[in-house]
């Protein structure tokens, strides 16, 4: 047992604010490149740059129902006992141009969203019409008058060549694929995804498919990490795992900083002994940017620079992991997709029941929310230690529980932040 | 112009409520079938069964803290003044397993989340004792007394085996890949996505990448009908329009019947002429289970089945296929799914800005969510018509504005649904 790898001495480790720590790594990002995806693919993706409007919208005078364009000035006067009588000279299907010219005396039938022939000033509903055939010819007969540009959207009218109509930064989803193929753009510039290494540490852990094995665990984490990622926007690669041996961890590290824009480790980096990551970020080869952070779960989450590229070292406990993931990781690749909104949306809510748990450091405690008269109410997922690994599956949101030495009382706000909407389908 | 074309003739529709219609659609559901997919891929999917914990978890006793296993009895009766010597006699890192029995009077170093072996009873903190050497042997001093059980996390104290780990129905996020992994459980039984063909309508669309023609617009809808689709959980796939001609129609949806689970058509809704759609519908080939639903936009949606296959004709309007997707294809495939919630997430908010427009059916208008103090408020994203296309990308909600002859009133209670989360990034 005593073969040099014991190592009692704590590593020093000063506590930084999760504030602190996030400005740290937030002042690393670069920014991800461009690179245009077909719309059909653009889902979830952040917008590159900035899309102005190519053509003005809607691009040519449009009905706004169906009905018949006229010139208003002919229903000038016209009243129910003295209907103004117009001829059909036309009917315009959608998608079509007006084949005959509206002069005065005559109407052209319409549909919504057809093209108003341009001599054409109004359109009348055609409920607001009554059809008569005479002779061959086609006619409405119209009781009252029509105002000048009624049902008509003018060209131009929601937005001129030019306008923006989405900032760069923006997520695509469903009404921005709607937009984007409303003006053809069909090859949509977004933000290259960054490629993010996910190893897991430590030789106890066991492969998924192992069969189960007396002391030891299944890694678990690495495929957690490897969907929290694909939700905040990256392209995971999951590594193989790096065994507790500093020199192997280096060279595997090395090589991951070569490939990938972003590193992850889960594990190793406890005060225990082992402590293979916490050695390998005191390295000179490596900046290190934190490796304590005054909150819990997850103290130890370290994080360390290299020409411009992260290694974030997170803990092996999954609570842990999925918080320092959620709190360092995702704000960093939305970063560099240029987000606007790279950190988890936070807001107040009522806290349900009172967390009684005192800490110095700040909590991020899982929750579920839930709506009661117009009010957020947040309920932690737990509160004693009978159900840390299964509730993770049970989280809305992050309850964050500020330093305190007597608990959060029920009824009290509390920030909370928002978590993809992973579990509430 | 008069080629037998114009019908001015309305068809009868009787419009239905739009809690009716959905449970029209939802009467038809058929179960998708299970498949297994790998747990890397399960991200988003559904549950198609419920899964057991095949083994306790922990499954071995566990050390909760960095410390010593040691016996607790050894320590009856010490105090600071008189400190109990214990001798080191292994060491057991996380996934070994303990190499010595651990006897009256000695102690082993213990890693946190390691077995702790079956002798002691107790681990006491690493911070707790003092390491001292004598005669090239370890020992510890111990100067308070250990409870029995302490820091010691026994097996099954979480799950025993056969516990419900997670029911048939919930979605996979990053929280369940974890609980998944843990459980060794790498290949997912998910529910099969339902097969969704989507046609446009309406041969006045242009194509996406066709240059702009006077008086057509381009094809929009399919393309975020294909990313809603997605969203919902169903698997999507973009057929060629549909022309206006009655047999081709007839003809093009009888294929996609036997191929995919669902077919959603967008366009040829609308009671004005050519409306391929509504007579399709009519004919007694489909059973149709409602062609007008009390809402606003979107009150010609329209759905058919045909041999427990749904035909969802939506209309052409951007803003009202959205609608109608969102309220009647979503359940639809999340019922499919087995999702315990195929509904769009209802709560109440807060009305941020008075809704003057007064409509006889129940409005849904796009809006985006704010939460101020501890309140959701929600605010229209349009309150005129001068951007009704561009809005839709804006959207976190649905505003449920209910049939009123005055507006609601900013201030009110209004309810909302939550729409998945595509444009907050």
């Amino acid at each position: 047992m005593e073969q040099g790898k014991i190592n009692e001495d704590k590593f020093r480790r000063s506590a930084v604010s999760v504030e602190e720590a996030q400005a740290k790594v937030l002042a690393h990002v670069r920014p991800a490149e461009s690179e245009l995806v077909p719309i059909l693919e653009a889902g979830h993706r952040v917008l590159a740059s900035d899309v102005q409007a190519p053509h003005p919208f809607p691009h040519f005078r449009r009905s706004g129902m169906d009905g018949y364009a006229i010139h208003s000035l002919d229903t000038k006067g016209c009243h129910s006992g003295q209907p103004v009588q117009l001829e059909v000279i036309d009917e315009i299907p959608c998608g079509s141009l007006p084949s005959a010219s509206v002069g005065w005396g005559t109407a052209s039938r319409i549909m919504t969203g057809a093209k108003v022939p341009d001599e054409a000033d109004a359109v009348i509903m055609l409920e607001m019409t009554e059809a008569i055939e005479q002779d061959g010819k086609r006619y409405i007969l119209i009781k009252r008058e029509v105002e000048p540009g009624k049902n008509i959207t003018p060209a131009g009218f929601e937005l001129a060549e030019g306008d923006l109509i989405m900032e760069k930064g923006r997520r695509v989803g469903p009404g921005e694929v709607s937009v984007l193929a409303t003006f053809g753009i069909h090859q949509v510039p977004v933000a290259r995804k960054p490629r993010v290494a996910v190893f897991s540490t430590g030789s106890e852990l066991l492969a998924i498919d192992e069969p189960l094995q007396d002391g030891r665990i299944r890694n678990s984490n690495t495929y957690m990490l490897v969907h929290q990622i694909r939700e905040a926007g990256g392209e995971p690669y999951m590594l193989e795992a790096i065994e507790d041996d500093l020199s192997v961890a280096r060279q595997r590290v090395k090589e991951a900083f070569a490939e990938y824009d972003i590193v992850i480790t889960t594990g190793g980096v406890s005060v225990g002994d082992y402590d293979i990551m916490a050695e390998l970020v005191r390295e000179q080869s490596l900046e290190m940017l934190f490796n304590k952070v005054m909150m819990r779960p997850g103290s130890v989450t370290t994080a360390a620079v290299k020409e411009g590229k992260l290694l974030f070292a997170l803990s092996g406990n999954p609570g842990a992991c999925f918080v320092g993931c959620e709190l360092f990781v995702r704000p960093f690749i939305g970063a560099m997709l240029g987000s606007r909104e790279p950190f988890l949306p936070k807001f107040q809510a009522v806290l349900g029941r009172t967390y009684a748990k005192v800490n110095n450091f700040t909590r991020f405690v899982r929750g579920s929310l839930a709506f009661e008269d117009g009010r957020l109410v947040a309920y932690p997922a737990s509160l004693d230690e009978s159900s840390v690994m299964i509730t993770i599956k049970d989280s809305d949101v992050l309850i964050v529980i500020p330093p305190t030495n007597q608990g959060v009382q029920a009824g009290q706000l509390v920030d909370v932040l928002m978590l993809p909407g992973g579990s509430r389908g």
